[in-house]
Order: C-alpha cells, then sequence, then structure tokens
C-alpha cells in the first residue's frame, strides 16, 4: 500500500446488487487509474465471489477487510448507530477517521451514512453544518448544486460558507479559477425571496471571495448553465433534485409508452435506435451519481442506492478527482481566515 | 348579458401577442361553451380588430370595456399600484370586486395581478393567505400543487387551510368527492422535515376533513399520481415548478439537438414524426395552462405570459369548470365553521 498516494475506503455492501456492482464499477475505475488503492469493506465471502468473477482476484490495489455485519436501508440512523458499530459503513468511516483511508464512498444507507460521518470524522472548526452537494446537467457542462437535503434548518452563514465550499468543489472537478455561484430563488430580483435569502445576498455582495457572485437564479434557469454553482437551503435543494429527477422519468415513461403502443411506433423505435442510444448516452443520469458530502475532515461519497456499476465508476471518478485535486485542504484554507 | 348565468373579466392585454392570442383561444372556447358573459378590459381598437381578424364580432357574449393604460411585465407592483388604476388589469379586477363579473383571468404581470386582486377582492375572513394552485400532470392524470410561490412565510395554519382548498379546487374540476393530500416534505417517514410540517402533519391528521390524507411525498413521487393535491409552501413550490418546467425544456432541446445533428437523425424525425405529434400532444404543457388564485372572495386565474392562444383557450376551460362547480362558495362553506 505504501507505494500508492491515496487510499479509498469502499463500503461495499450497500444498495441493489452489492457488492457485484461495486466490484465491476470498481473493475472499469482500475482500467483507467491505477493511482489509488482501495479498502474494501464487507463480507469477505461475498467480495472474494466478486472478484473472482469479475477477473480482479490478482490486482495489487487491493484489499478486503472481512465487515460481519451490515446497515441496511431500512434501519433509521438511531438504528444504524446503536447496532452498526460493526458493520461494513461503520468500519469504512472509522478507517477515515484513523487517517487508513482518504475518503469514504458507499451506496448504502444515506441518513446513517452522513450522520455516522459526522460523528466519526468531524467537522471542520469553521463551518458550521455539513453540505451535500451534486452534479447537475446543464446546456453548456455541468453544475453543481448543493444543499440536497443535509440540512433542513439554514441559515445566513450556511449559504455563505456553502458558496465557498461548492465553489473550491467546482474547482478541483472542472478546473476553473473563479466559478460562478448563484442563490436559488423564486425570482432574480434583489427584493426577493425570504429575510436570509436576502441577507445572504447583501452579504456574499459585499466582500471578496473564491468565487464571482451571480445572484439569485429561478429553477428553470439551473438548466442554462450560466452559472457554475447553485446554492439552496437542504429543503428545497432536495426537492428542486428529486422534483426533476421524477420529471425525467416522467417523460421518459411517456415516450416508451407511446413508442411501444402501436406497431408502426415499434418500427419506428427499431429505425431510430442509435438515434436513442445516442440521446440515452449524452443524458444518462449515471453520469451524475454520487452525493458529496463535504464540510467535514474527509470527503464523503454517497453512490445511489440504485445505481448500477456504470455509475458506481462513475463516483469513483468523481472520488478520485476530488481526492488527486486535494478539496478538503483547499476547503480548510479558504476557511482558515475565518 | 341577463341571459347568462356567469360572467369572466378577460384582461386582454398582458402576455406575449395580445390581445390575439386572447381573442383566438376566446373563440375556441365559444365553439364549446356559449354560458358564460366575457367582458373584455383593453385596448378597444386592437382588441376590435382581433375580433374581426377572428370573425367574433357579432358575437352576443362579448362587451368591450376600454382601458387607456395597461400594466407592463417590467413594472414592479408597488409602480403597478400607484400608475395602474385605469390600466386594463386594474379595471377587470376592479369589476369582480363590484361584482359585474365572477371571476377575472389574466396573461399580465404576476405579482401585480396578486396583489391588486387580494387589495380589491379581497380575502375570505377566515383565510389567512391566497394559494396560488397549478395542475400538475401524473401517470394517471392531473394533480394539483399548492401553493407554487404566493407565499414565501408559511405557516401550520396554511398548510391545513391549503389542504382543504386544493381539495375543492380537486373536487370541482375532476369531480372527486374526497382527495388525497399529501405534503411535500423530503422523506415519507413522519420525522422528516421542518416542525411547521411535522406540527402540520399531526393537526391534519387529528380531524376529519374534506380529504383524505396520504402524509408525505417527496418531489419524485408527484409524477406517480398517487395523491391528488400536494401542498406545499410557495418557496418550495415555486421551485419545484420551474425546475420541472426547466428539466422538460432541457430534455426536449437535448432530444432535438440530437435528431437534428445529422442527416440520419433528420430522417428518422420525418419518419417518425406521427409518433412526436403525438407525445407532444400527450404532454402538451398547454393543457396545464393557468395558475389558479384562492382564498379571495372571487377567484383569480393566471395564464402563462407566453401561453400561446390554445394554453389561454385551457384556463378559459379552467375557468368555466371553476365558475359552474360554484367553487368559491365551497371553499367559504367548508370554512365557515373555523
Amino acid at each position: 500500500m505504501s507505494s500508492f498516494n491515496y487510499a479509498i475506503a469502499i463500503d461495499a455492501m450497500g444498495g441493489e446488487n452489492s457488492p457485484d456492482k461495486i466490484i465491476e464499477g470498481l473493475k472499469l475505475f482500475l482500467h483507467e487509474d491505477r493511482d489509488i488503492f482501495f479498502n474494501i469493506y464487507g463480507d469477505e465471502v461475498l467480495i472474494k465471489k466478486s472478484l473472482v468473477k469479475f477477473n480482479l482476484k490478482f490486482i495489487e490495489n487491493l484489499k478486503i477487510i472481512n465487515c460481519t455485519t451490515q446497515i441496511k436501508d431500512k434501519n433509521s440512523v438511531r438504528e444504524s448507530i446503536k447496532i452498526g458499530k460493526d458493520s461494513s459503513m461503520w468500519k469504512a468511516i472509522e478507517s477515515v477517521k484513523e487517517k487508513k483511508n482518504d475518503l469514504i464512498i458507499s451506496s448504502g444507507n444515506t441518513g446513517a451514512l452522513l450522520v455516522i460521518s459526522k460523528l466519526l470524522i468531524k467537522m471542520i472548526p469553521q463551518i458550521d453544518k455539513p453540505a451535500l452537494a451534486g452534479l447537475w446537467p446543464n446546456f453548456h457542462g455541468t453544475s453543481i448544486v448543493l444543499d440536497l437535503g443535509a440540512n433542513i434548518e439554514f441559515n445566513e452563514k450556511n449559504y455563505l460558507d456553502f458558496s465557498k465550499i461548492g465553489s473550491e468543489l467546482y474547482s478541483v472537478i472542472f478546473e476553473k479559477k473563479k466559478p460562478n455561484v448563484a442563490l436559488l430563488n423564486v425570482g432574480s430580483e434583489e427584493i426577493k425571496g425570504h429575510d436570509e435569502l436576502k441577507n445572504s445576498f447583501a452579504k456574499i455582495n459585499s466582500q471578496l471571495n473564491n468565487f464571482n457572485f451571480h445572484g439569485y437564479i429561478e429553477g428553470n434557469q439551473i438548466k442554462d448553465g450560466i452559472v457554475d454553482v447553485i446554492v439552496t437551503d437542504g429543503f428545497s435543494g432536495n426537492i428542486a433534485l428529486k422534483t426533476a429527477e421524477g420529471t425525467v422519468n416522467f417523460i421518459n415513461t411517456e415516450i416508451k409508452k407511446i413508442f411501444s403502443s402501436s406497431i408502426f411506433g415499434k418500427l419506428c423505435y427499431l429505425l431510430c435506435l442509435p438515434i436513442f442510444k445516442k440521446i440515452k448516452k449524452n443524458i444518462d443520469p449515471r453520469k451524475y451519481n454520487g452525493g458529496i458530502f463535504l464540510g467535514l475532515n474527509a470527503p464523503v461519497i454517497k453512490s445511489h442506492g440504485s445505481a448500477d456499476s456504470l455509475a458506481f465508476y462513475y463516483s469513483l471518478k468523481l472520488s478520485a478527482k476530488i481526492l488527486k485535486g486535494n478539496l478538503v485542504n483547499k476547503i480548510k484554507n479558504n476557511f482558515s481566515n475565518d
């Protein structure tokens, strides 16, 4: 392990079809990148079987740490903390606390992952609340939206902190020095929105930052790609994200329904298959997989529970960028004068 | 006018391509329904020209009320109140206050419409805040979502009031006696969300209502159609609506881009044209046009500024249902015991 610059802890047991999809995703990643060492936490028997299945048995980048239990999606956060100390998720997070790994990634129970990570890895002192950030496709590339649901209660300092955190994240992933940041609101005029938002606008506008402040944008402008980072409270952010996911699903389903409801439609679909494949590839949600939990002393990545191996591969790529870009230290430096 | 049971005030001057799209939409409506009298407020010369253009000059259901000014989209609410007293919007709203009309519909400045309506038509005494409701397509039909942005500040009574108002609206439009109501939240468990939401859940759950209480739903469940009415605060509701609109636009644009980026794609598109037309018809946003402003002593309908004549026709159909279903009296009765 000493020859590797970075080590990632993988909780291999959470989400659908684990650990198979985890190991298959890892294989895709290892085809491109061998710089990182992976400590894989979970049921040793199942993981070994999966390594054989995907022909990864003799790779030197991997080590299995056997864990006897697993936190399930149905477990409440309280239950997870109470009974989860021997689980793959807990052990993986603990290893980051003990500096055996630099980052933890899991497809498991989101609430448990966020709370146990905060408990063990701890916050960067100057940051009050951890942020859950995500990638959002737009006409020109990708934006970052945060908070996506970690914090229901939100204050003025959080808006500024999350603007700074989101900007560092954007800079590391997309190599742009001063990203554009906007606050999500119900109108673009300065007088719109509730008091916390208006005060945050004034506060952010009045000081120098690691970003350019664009002001407010509305929900229908996220797609335009005029801003790189969109900051909102966790309640609105979660509703925006899930409503967008629901809308994509609704349109997909309606389109499929109509193409498959007649023989002519089915023929059209077959003929246009190369076009549909290209569309699917271009707006594939798997490319945007990975909730990024920031503000702690190490990054925590949440892969979607229902994500497949390709989606898990994308979240590993994201993890590698975050590590190699030295994100947590950049965030710490940004806040060191606060 | 005495032979008509209902009268609607139309502000013919707001939005793009008015009054042409208004008059053309009205023509479509009059093909199906001649029960309602329309008082049309705006520039008499332009409206007359439009009536000639669409062959409606000799219809007995119509009267023009000449108004010398117009509230523009760029006018602030304050400016609109100060300078707008002779405008088509103000006069149309005033006519409802004076009981010359039963409902007002406008494609103009939303903020001005809501504030002037509240000022003149006034709230039903037991209701604290007016609601902006809208139609939302789902897999099985249509849901109603409110509040879509009229109220940024929201309290426990508002959640209950809006559940009752939304249910009466749903019952009138879709003829279902006890609709299912849910509160929009970041999770479906009872412990999720902020305090106002949790207290509202308990309050709504503990009493008999004109609806069945489903509990919480998340943004991605709106499309499922398991609930008829979704209640949320105006901030989250506005963000949900606009994010959904932005997502639809994003997917449409990406699909079009790929079909038009190659000769093969263009041929595919031409061949599949009947299918695409069917898709467009099935998920045509114009069918859901019309913000419904409720809680006042008369209904106020906001047609989208960029809506075309067909969309305006749909909002007239909606207006007719609301009037013929006696919605405002039903809401008043529902609140009379409060």
